[in-house]
């Protein structure tokens, strides 16, 4: 759908590393796969879906592993590194050892992501057989997004589940509340 | 109106050049002469508008050239550099090299902005002659800010237009939508 | 209440400093110290609050100081170093040379908390004699929590007041305003 060149793909990249202290990964033939993936994927979907991941080709569902995924932080944060190693710590750059970064992702996401790309052929035009897009839809329920605030810092977003981290302060998942407290809009 | 110390600025510029991995100017004359303009326009307008752009001396017309401006972060991605060079990439901060940044604000806000400060006699003071204040209104009319929220990471911010890069997630402003579904603020 | 082992406060503490560009004391046996500090206090209270100040043990009336605190911006931006010296600037750790840094939290929050940790024996088990329960909720009245926006960049946060710094922008709390204009949430 849309086009995109490996450089805007690797300023971007490069750009959300920066901003939290990340570095790229040491390995540069790997660092060229994982750019000329999420190139791929941005053209196929519309959106830079995690290179190491199947995804569903709805963006609502794929939304957790648009990288960089949700799953990035809180694995930098135990490992050194996210599950592709495209992102990771200054120590694990310096040391080029990169480690082995399990599975955060939900199995019953990894399955439904899985059924649906069985169920879809799918090709670099994104064709798909008729019949199939109901099914299709039938497979993903969407959850509802909801507002959430951090108690800890009061970062406020619109996601289905709150963050592993808060990007703000650090604070764990569980720091997260709806925020459904009335608000006087009035004023 | 306020005064700030040069200290003051320059502190507050480089803790925003820390949080997002970006370098001050490597030229110290200039970087002087930036600091200089961001404390006068501080002082004359209340806020620290471009040193390198023209401000029509209203916050709300302004805010998209307060600095950090609007424009920085897509500028810093795409060329290394915002449209001053006061924050360039650790590549171009290394090289010395800085490199030409077309203006990305848009014609009409220049135009809108020149227009004002022809209409309007300004000093150090900031007087406005009697009068003129009247078409100044006229000729600037402020959009109304929204509720934002980035579809891929959730951020949520409230603002006339959406930010061209998200903060959080470096998605691209069209990845915004505007949050105007039902939220049940009764709990 | 939770388990936290020295490595997983290490971890967040060390993601945060990456994300705003600090480092952590360049003392090994401080740091150690205010890592045990951390992890003791959020076993004991289920949040980390500062290991260099008194908690009242009562989440919103100490959530001010829960680490990352909300004085650690603006102190780090004037002094160079967080009051516990925990987060420090570059310079400062280079340089190891721990400048000191006043309390900036009010003094009112301060007594309460003395107040409070006087009326109620604290232990590891965090036992409370009976009786005293009752005083402490009379003692701390917590305020209630708003939707605030940074009138220059547009980040919302939910919290009783402004942050002193704007995370996004680093404009300064002034720059904040509450968000109570009349929002369409009809669409």
């Amino acid at each position: 759908m849309t086009n995109t060149s490996i450089q805007v793909v690797r300023s971007r990249a490069e750009a959300d590393a920066r901003t939290y202290g990340y570095y790229l990964t040491p390995d540069p033939e790997l660092l060229q796969a994982f750019l000329e993936g999420l190139k791929a994927n941005e053209e196929r979907y519309g959106y830079p879906s995690c290179p190491c991941r199947l995804a569903a080709g709805k963006f609502e569902f794929d939304r957790d592993i648009i990288c960089p995924c949700d799953y990035r932080d809180p694995d930098v944060l135990e490992y050194g590194a996210c599950y592709c190693r495209l992102y990771v710590t200054k120590e694990v750059y310096q040391s080029k050892q990169l480690p082995t970064v399990p599975e955060r992702r939900p199995i019953e996401k990894q399955a439904k992501a899985y059924e649906t790309a069985s169920e879809k052929p799918k090709d670099m035009e994104g064709r798909t057989s008729a019949g199939t897009t109901k099914i299709e839809t039938k497979a993903i329920e969407t959850p509802k997004a909801k507002l959430w605030y951090c108690k800890q810092c009061g970062y406020v977003v619109f996601r289905d589940d709150a963050p592993y981290i808060c990007p703000i302060c650090k604070a764990k998942r569980e720091m997260f509340a709806e925020l459904k407290t009335q608000i006087d809009f009035s004023g």
